[in-house]
């Protein structure tokens, strides 16, 4: 069974992403694999914390609601989210990585974080890149 | 009808990139838009023009013979790549671009070049980037 990778934040470029991903995995009947691997990173607070864990527990609901196959991660362990992402797509030959772009406020404007670049260089597999006003 | 735009360069992520497109395409029934806006670039030289020709002719046959409703546009409109796939998928409302990403020879590095960073950037939609080696 084929598998879609997303990287999932708790914030408008991650929820982008993922009500893509869920797209694209109810398409393909994919296994939609969830990767939160943000918690203790630079940009991450406790608030960020809190907020991720109750979205991710409706993050699940909604999916298996959806009759979407999706297993959630929680990934805490040392690594950037780029090496996360990189590596659970390696683990599950994933058919691509979905990742949204975030936009630096209070300007509003896309970049094209260093994390970005590098799952877009470094994965094994296409990356399909979502705005948060793609979907929003 | 949905419809997905796709860069194309008679190089091997030109073909990646149109072979995933070409695959999505069908996948959902979209219409495919074959943009080829490279001649006349900096890179373009006149062997690469010849080819170009003899393979869009052969890229328009068989997405004909897969059954894809699809189109190949040679746009020679003094723009630069990134503005002509922009372009054509606002005007197409597209569902998602197709970018591949180059290879900067002879190491082989990959490098997101500035048309692709300004794509992923400035799409109005979903942008797929897809490396040579992920299907070649």
């Amino acid at each position: 069974m084929t598998a879609i990778v997303v990287g999932y934040v708790p914030k408008a470029e991650g929820r982008a992403a993922l009500r893509r991903a869920a797209e694209e995995a109810r398409l393909r009947g994919a296994r939609l694999i969830v990767v939160n691997s943000a918690r203790g990173g630079r940009d991450f607070d406790d608030d960020d914390a809190v907020r991720a864990d109750a979205e991710l527990a409706t993050v699940s609901q909604q999916l298996k609601d959806a009759g979407i196959e999706a297993e959630v991660r929680q990934l805490v362990r040392g690594m950037d989210v780029a090496e996360d992402l990189i590596a659970v797509a390696e683990e599950n030959t994933a058919d691509f990585i979905v990742i949204g772009l975030r936009r630096r406020s209070p300007v509003g404007k896309l970049i094209l974080g260093s994390n970005a670049q590098r799952i877009l260089l470094d994965a094994p597999c296409p990356v399909l890149a979502v705005k948060a006003e793609d979907v929003d």
